[in-house]
């Protein structure tokens, strides 16, 4: 039987990526004890305000057909949080709801991009923009981020990477994998080259309350910036929620009007009591993104504490974000054969950078949602495996 | 700024279809006494049960991210009953989950169809159809189906429409609008063709459970058939649940294997939470579908003891489903001036034939999922504004 061609464009994309990932968890369903530290889920829990909210719309009855766009209520409860950050007068009418930051940017990339066009994204970048960028059929073009600069865009690697067919840039700040974040004045910077070529910005910013310190700044809160910026973003990371699948679009009102349709194609509409459990959420004050965030600040110090002064795996502590990226390129390993030896030999399941892309190469991501004494232990074994690649000559 | 051709493709899809049910809600939001008989939302309430399961799931913490599958439970059950249904060997590996049967639709129709490409589906169609054969890029080509033949897709009819572009046969059965149900022979001739053209079987099975009577059958039951049918459905017709937004496509192996990139790039997995509710419903026993089924065929029956005997309006009793097709075509009105004089002079609501294609000419579709004493006063009304028109000469 014959296939459309996205599922040629789809193929294997998951499965090389996540190779060391899923082989860590087959060894643990074995019974083998490996220390997961290669997915970013939230570790505070759920606030229960929120089960309790999902509840009691369940119990009232919300569980019709939806608003295709999303419940009013929610999208102004969203519109608010945006109104309040850039000054400007942001409604409902600028926001879609969609089941998640996932589906909000394939549904956005859908609207933007297609076969023949560019999407300018920063390498190493999170591994679903790939998939993403490729079902649309647009070309993904590589803008490499560089530890010299604290993995931040610079405007002279963007303007060196943009043709006549580039659409759209894709940032992400806070960053995934690197915790990166993006300053007022960088994102100035590059947006001024979106403008003179006309691209979209889409702005993935589901860390955007994962600061260590610092200002969080969106290319949407920058008037000259916000026709032609799209922020993408959920509660998943915010509130402890990804199963919810709760997210949305923030956009000019003409994005917004175009994408409607092609949501609703989609999707036919979200669970109205989702809808009343996150406008709850972004309504109410909560504790869970600061303990997340305090949490992910002590265990980078935790890594920093154990392996800061290893000769062959330095930390490069984030400036936000769940993850933090360890440089094992002295091990003289590639990041795969490293992330492979480690859960081989120390049972400890990490990411290589290459999962991230090509720029991610002598990297490791370790994701910083697990207990710290788990964390605490993982950074022995770590560099217990750089030392015992150094000495064996392993690396060499 | 610029955008992606889908968003041409799919502008104003909705708006000229849904224009006197979205009036009609207009006036009813200004205080006038509508009798919406627009849209087919269940009206039996869900089974407490659902409730329960999915409250019980989201205090259990079955909040967390999901398995881009489905989750392995759900799938199971899910598996079970076309296992049942088939007698054959049926696994969660033919199996996967998506929020609806809108979604199920579209990411099948994603995988198989592309620009270039001709999809074939009868006419008169369910509304959302044009959308997601649009948004692939694909050609939608019409199989008109006739009155004469109760609605049901004729062999001949589909040879005619067939070209080398041929890739895929939406089918709908039972149907929407025409609650036309096609029989195992009907399908066996029907697939006969597929077959000698290559031809994919998508079956939109959502209203499997609302027979008033004879058998339900499926291209997927039919062994012949199997390895080209992909059946989408879902629990919001038959559990009264749309607003949980949870379907499934079930279909060959290898289909799943090639779909789930595309779905996990899409989604990104759905709701644990929901998953385990829907289990719970599709492995226990519930009474809501026949209660819906009988409320609905008393319906029909209600509409046509009022206007069975009108000389200008004709009622087609449905096989199925939650609708019945009026044929007002004796009043000389088309069928947008019959469903928008009816809307003005007797406040009914109901969609034009024409919403579902050209096919609908000279028919209105009333829903049957408003309570029996509105549905005869609804009748009562349709009849007298057809008897108005035929003596006022407004339709000649």
């Amino acid at each position: 039987m014959r296939y459309a061609p996205i599922t040629e464009r789809l193929a294997n994309l998951g499965s090389d990526k996540w190779a060391v990932h899923f082989a860590g968890r087959a060894r643990a369903a074995q019974g083998e004890e490996i220390i997961e530290l290669s997915i970013g889920a939230p570790d505070v829990p759920i606030d229960p305000g929120l089960i309790a909210a999902c509840t009691q719309a369940l119990e009232a009855g919300r569980t019709g057909y939806a608003d295709g766009r999303g419940e009013a209520g929610l999208r102004t409860a969203i519109a608010r949080h945006y109104a309040n950050r850039s000054g400007r007068a942001i409604t409902a009418d600028n926001v879609l709801c969609l089941p998640g930051t996932q589906t909000a940017l394939f549904t956005t990339m859908t609207g933007l991009a297609t076969a023949g066009d560019e999407v300018l994204v920063g390498d190493p970048l999170y591994a679903a923009y790939d998939g993403i960028i490729r079902s649309t059929g647009a070309d993904k073009v590589s803008v490499p981020l560089k530890a010299a600069h604290g993995f931040r865009m610079q405007p002279e690697d963007l303007a060196a990477a943009i043709t006549p067919r580039s659409r759209v840039l894709l940032l992400n700040s806070p960053h995934n994998p690197t915790g990166a974040v993006l300053s007022a004045g960088d994102i100035a910077a590059l947006g001024e080259i979106c403008i003179r070529h006309d691209l979209w910005i889409i702005s993935d910013e589901v860390y955007e309350h994962f600061l260590f310190d610092g200002t969080f700044a969106s290319p949407f809160d920058n008037p000259a910036l916000a026709e032609r910026t799209v922020v993408v973003s959920s509660i998943s990371k915010s509130h402890s929620a990804p199963g919810f699948r709760s997210g949305w679009v923030v956009g000019p009102k003409e994005f917004c009007a175009r994408l409607q349709p092609v949501s609703e194609t989609m999707l036919f509409g979200s669970q109205p009591f989702i809808a009343d459990m996150t406008a709850w959420a972004l309504t109410h004050d909560s504790d869970t993104a600061r303990r997340q965030r305090e949490a992910c600040a002590r265990r980078v110090r935790i890594v920093c504490d154990v392996i800061g002064n290893e000769p062959a795996v330095r930390p490069l502590p984030p400036a936000a974000g769940m993850h933090i990226l360890l440089d094992i390129s002295a091990t003289g390993l590639s990041a795969e054969a490293f992330a492979w030896g480690l859960l081989d030999d120390e049972k400890v399941c990490t990411m290589p950078g290459t999962s991230f892309g090509a720029a991610g190469e002598g990297f490791i991501r370790v994701s910083l949602t697990s207990p710290d004494d788990l964390i605490a232990e993982a950074s022995r074994r770590i560099a217990r495996f750089a030392r015992s690649i150094a000495s064996s000559g392993r690396g060499t």
